[in-house]
């Protein structure tokens, strides 16, 4: 399928130079697009979703990237599975509704149907030597971990505990089980997957881009956590200075502080961190005052921000009182989708204990500006006088995934 | 223009199952479809309109698929001609307008001039060694035969006579030189053109997608004639019976009954067949009673249906009182257009004689089921999850359809 | 990037007959386009724009082509810069805008900022070896030449002054410094550059398909050059005389008159002539009264036209009170935008000196005329069964332009 030849990417690979962005082909080439999506997005856990998407059972929704379709639908013994969204007959679409709810699962072609688990249930007709066994779903690998639904579209999927391992404390802090869905919001953006990823590895952009996010998270933040979790390309000893008392106050309060980056290489590219909110903030709110009821493990407000990784594809960002959820999906070689999944404790009540507006506005204002960037960005990358730049302090985490992706993708060929 | 090499797709051809659906590519890729459309498409008699929408002297329509453009004119002594809509100056379209009425063809681009049968009549400023003789419209193939249009595009086209003698007599019954157009609609639908022909070789589908049509041919006809012409797939001793009754009535009136399908391998897909239609009906309506005056050459109404797929391009779905026929134009590797013509006796007069609504009715809301799901069908082909799948009993014809294929397409590479 | 091999394409080259059009890849084959565009277009130099398109100090323009964005604006002292829109950073666009007004360019990702002259302002944050005088805009060559901004995209552009020469003294007969421009528009035109400009090499259409032009150019006049300037392919006595008269009594007057062309091969594809407007009219209007005050070098009014083309992708046609200059921008295989832009003198006022509508009336409605004869031209040119035709003795120019074409073309593989 695709024409260019695995030495010529070889080659081309070993010519990237450390501190600057990639070449041109890395953000445009169709055929390196498609190595990409099965090295990295095909072959990686990917959180999709939350179980409050899928509350009762027969409860389905579609996760959909490009030509794959995938039906995630909560069965009997309120057990989550993930089916692709092909029937085994003659190919069909089996849901044509984004979401809804089914008790079987009937093709509505020819009305081959199959039960929840994916298990065919019925087909008309067929010869004699047909084995309904042999012909149940394809199933998509799936795991469901702290009310996240994660799934891996690889043949020989990553050991998930292994996976999730080193980030577990951070996101479990938070009892993403007991959350629901306050908000969800897919924001189309122009741009390849590794632009915006870019995009969100660094905060060297944030000053001029963006206001709303600014606001919250004041500069010294930003020059010490704006390149990254794994270092601080600049350095702020004013920053240093209060990350260092909070994590003395909140490790009185018995809560985690800390935080985790790949010493070495590996298949995974996983960060996580705990910081404080700027000027006392207790959310990630304009104001900095609480937005919604308590949520997770936390005695008492801390005032903290967790920032996870579990890996490219995943961003989890969280106060005390929600949690902003992001997933990137690539869609081509210059379109990917940006879903944000907004969740606040379980009884919260919309209007009642917080207001939703307050809650989505830095992150709804900051992902509209960043698709814009990001776009503009993709324009200038394509023009034939685009060449690699310079990477600034700030941007050592975008150096590192650019590192590791080069790494990785040499593994794969 | 083509970068798969023909031993690829030898072996790949060879790969394919009897029993099951294709591999993925046969439905989505366009080098396969750039060379199916020179090996089917462009190298087959497709009727393609009825003379009857070009009534006078002068009236032409376009038949149009992909950058393809024929112009089907009527001439004086009513001959019919089919030029491809190509000045031999510079290439320009001649008639931009899909139909209309030109006595001389002239090019809006430099003007020159052609007479209706397509010899030049007039180019000014040529040089001195400009022989017009040279220069007339390239023509396309055409056949006039029972009223119906047939062009061909290929430079050595199959006997015509040979082409169409083992279906003429179900066609001739019919006798539609004395017919005339009484609706046209054309269902553009997003498929692969052997996906949306799949759809129309089996009948396994009808009771789950079309109400409309299972209310009108009943659950035992299905059964004996839903998987093709040529064998039922699935036997219903009710139906034989129906059948074997209906025959013996149908013959002692001097009409013809009988089916036919294509014994051996040859270059040709054909079928004929004539059956009753359920229930006592005497047209292919809602409430079975007869829709418009009494067509060809019956003697009297015998409830009879004549079905004749001349070739996989063209279906003639015919009762006693009118005719549904079907063109299948390959517009891309996953578009194809559905038009259908319904035809009536000329003489017949709307609103007086018959009611277009009651006559369109069945077919109409048929093939825009259809083509929703062709349409659902494809995208799950397109996943890369799709794998062939295995044929019921009632998708036998289906099956010879793609064994027919298989074997055609062989010959040519 | 481009898969067609460069023996394939001599040997094309080499198959093609003078006299006749070219075969299809020429004009659909997106790989002959891309050579076409790094050898023609961006090799070339093209005038984008007027100089009073920004008056003042900082004022710019997006000169933009398909993936292509170059930021003209001028500076202090007046001077005019032109650069690549491609921030040396991370390659984001720098100017979104069209047009606008900035003292500072300042990219809108991270901030960089970047002075007119293109020379880097200042940069955050960036690493200690950081040079910034390695990091200054890609400059694109500019010359500004009589009020009109030209531009090359090559790294080794011609020489200016050896390109403009021949057809120098014809431009500076109309002082277009100190014009300015009354009107702007862009038709795009869904055809291949090379269609779009062989319809501007030639008036043998004009008779058929454009009324305007005849009205105001009579039959003599486009027998004797509508085949371009070299060579009338056809010969009018009467318009000879008619030239012959007129000359003598404009070089009594000092004005310029005669023809250029390129009388042997070259890179360049010139050609500039001054001829009598048809019927003793005084501008290229409907009644052929003046349009707008007098332009230029003219002691009177002499109703002369003169017809330059510097290059194939311009064309400056002006008389004694206005211009209309003819951008022609190749944006894909079969897109190509046509930019007009009409001047009169620069202390000219709309409505009192003169009325836009007449000024622009030929030439936009031949213009919007051209577009539709030339897509389609280029439809029919998609089909199968376009093959080259034979050119009239109207079509020399066009002709020639074509030889040009693939001798050019053949030098540079």
């Amino acid at each position: 399928m695709t024409t260019i030849s695995l030495d010529k990417l070889k080659e081309l690979v070993e010519l990237q130079r450390p501190g600057y962005t990639l070449d041109q082909q890395f953000y445009t080439d169709p055929d390196i697009f498609e190595i990409d999506l099965n090295t990295f997005f095909l072959n990686h856990w990917i959180f999709i979703g939350h179980i409050s998407r899928i509350p009762n059972i027969g409860d389905y929704f579609l996760f959909e990237t490009g030509n794959e379709s995938v039906i995630v639908i909560r069965g009997t013994n309120n057990q989550i599975y993930a089916h692709h969204n092909v029937c085994r007959h003659r190919g069909s679409r089996i849901c044509v509704e984004n979401n809804g709810n089914k008790k079987v699962l009937v093709c509505p072609y020819h009305a081959w149907s199959y039960n929840i688990d994916g298990s065919i249930k019925s087909a008309r007709l067929m010869p004699e030597n047909f084995n309904k066994d042999e012909w149940g779903l394809h199933k998509c690998n799936l795991r469901v971990y702290e009310g996240l639904i994660f799934i891996n579209f690889s043949d020989h999927p990553d050991d998930f505990n292994e996976f999730i391992k080193p980030t577990s404390l951070f996101i479990e802090l938070h009892d993403l089980s007991n959350a629901k869905i306050a908000h969800r919001e897919v924001y189309p953006t122009y741009g390849n997957w590794k632009l915006t990823l870019d995009n969100f590895h660094e905060c060297y952009h944030c000053q001029p881009s963006h206001p709303e996010y600014c606001q919250v998270h004041d500069a010294e933040y930003i020059l010490s956590f704006g390149g990254g979790s794994q270092s601080s390309g600049v350095e702020s000893k004013s920053f240093n200075k209060r990350l260092e008392d909070w994590n003395n106050k909140v490790q009185s309060l018995g809560h985690l502080t800390g935080v985790y980056y790949e010493k070495e290489f590996s298949q995974y590219s996983r960060s996580a961190e705990r910081t404080p909110l700027s000027g006392g903030r207790l959310s990630e709110t304009k104001d900095g005052k609480p937005a919604a009821p308590l949520m997770g493990k936390f005695k008492e407000r801390d005032g903290g921000y967790t920032s996870v990784g579990p890996s490219p594809f995943n961003s989890l960002l969280m106060c005390n009182d929600f949690a902003t959820l992001f997933t990137f999906i690539p869609k081509g070689p210059i379109e990917t989708d940006v879903e944000l999944t907004w969740l606040v404790h379980k009884d919260a009540v919309e209007g009642k204990d917080y207001d939703l507006q307050n809650m989505v506005w830095m992150w709804d204002k900051t992902t509209i500006a960043d698709k814009k960037i990001i776009e503009d960005n993709q324009k200038g990358v394509l023009s034939k006088k685009y060449k690699p730049g310079p990477l600034s302090k700030m941007e050592k985490s975008l150096d590192s995934f650019k590192t590791w992706y080069l790494r990785r993708l040499l593994l794969s060929i």
